[in-house]
């Protein structure tokens, strides 16, 4: 049975990703938004939304990986985007979290799951971050867009609280402009509403 | 593009269900969980555990179903398990949630989303509350197996808290003995242990 509890032991460590905080707040402004939470929300949006991905995704491995995407947070915390200093070696300290949680690249030792399955959520994580497969380019454009819609029906939510400008929102909104293009115009409205309320500064 | 509205005011309208407080504890004992973050976890569990699933399940289909198999209860509320008088109408308030959420059973008309779409949610929510075929057979086994996990981390939690007894934990982990016969004897092991340290009454 130590395959069972390397599993069980597993389910109850990702528990701790209900109490990573990140940046954004929920849409009735009562608090900010863990990232267990926040990776339902984009799992969700994913099969919704699939019909204005670039090109064509596989929807169900775009859930799993999304499901699995900010799990190295339990370690190396939320880094919050428009954070310059903090984002310099966020990616050191996620691989440390991922070699951990998932088990190390070649499998085998480490990491509480069995290899196989270690390696294949570490392999997910992996593909989301290098943003390269068309599934991770969705996964990608997804993960910018529910925070600007949270920042959007919040009063400007975190861009006010945190003095964002304009040109830094468009930046970190390139992935939708790339990866969900017929989305772009509500973008840029939402951007334009969020100029003209003073949320956002030239 | 009031396709995409509609499909935008959904996605809007479903972080509601990150204010719905269940019963269970987080594993740190911190706070009670929400219906979101108790969605994403169990999402997560379903490729993890399929192997010990009865039958063959469709895992990237059991996972669609149980991200959205809570979503009623943000109008419905969440009932707890034990609550036998809450649970009379239980059925009642949530298919009008339902109705509210997803659209009428006929499609068509209502709800928020394009009417295939609220359509094959409403379709899953139901499938999982009917608990007949195999998929949700398995969804709802995991839906028992997070919850005692959750009770046996902290120290017997919400069964210390309402004073629930032997029996009705038992009768209440009745589909993991029937859809995850291989998970029985750490059920029993976890109650026996709970009833050992007083956690729950004989």
């Amino acid at each position: 049975m130590k395959r069972l509890e390397g599993q069980i032991a597993f389910i109850l460590e990702i528990d701790q990703l209900k109490r990573v905080l990140r940046q954004t707040l929920v849409t009735d402004q009562s608090r900010r938004e863990n990232s267990a939470e926040h990776s339902w929300h984009l799992a969700m949006m994913a099969p919704l939304l699939a019909e204005y991905a670039a090109e064509p995704a596989d929807v169900d491995r775009v859930v799993r990986m999304l499901l699995v995407h900010d799990l190295v947070e339990i370690d190396a915390g939320d880094t919050f985007a428009y954070d310059a200093t903090a984002n310099i070696d966020r990616t050191k300290r996620e691989r440390a979290a991922a070699d951990r949680l998932f088990g190390p690249v070649t499998g085998a030792q480490g990491g509480l799951l069995p290899p196989e399955q270690g390696a294949e959520l570490r392999a997910l994580w992996e593909e989301f971050e290098r943003g390269e497969s068309c599934d991770a380019r969705y996964a990608n454009a997804l993960d910018r867009l529910q925070p600007l819609l949270h920042n959007w029906k919040t009063d400007g939510g975190t861009w006010r609280i945190h003095g964002v400008r304009r040109e830094q929102v468009l930046r970190r909104m390139e992935p939708i402009r790339l990866n969900m293009p017929r989305l772009w115009p509500m973008v840029l409205a939402i951007v334009e509403e969020a100029q003209g309320k003073g949320w956002i500064e030239e």
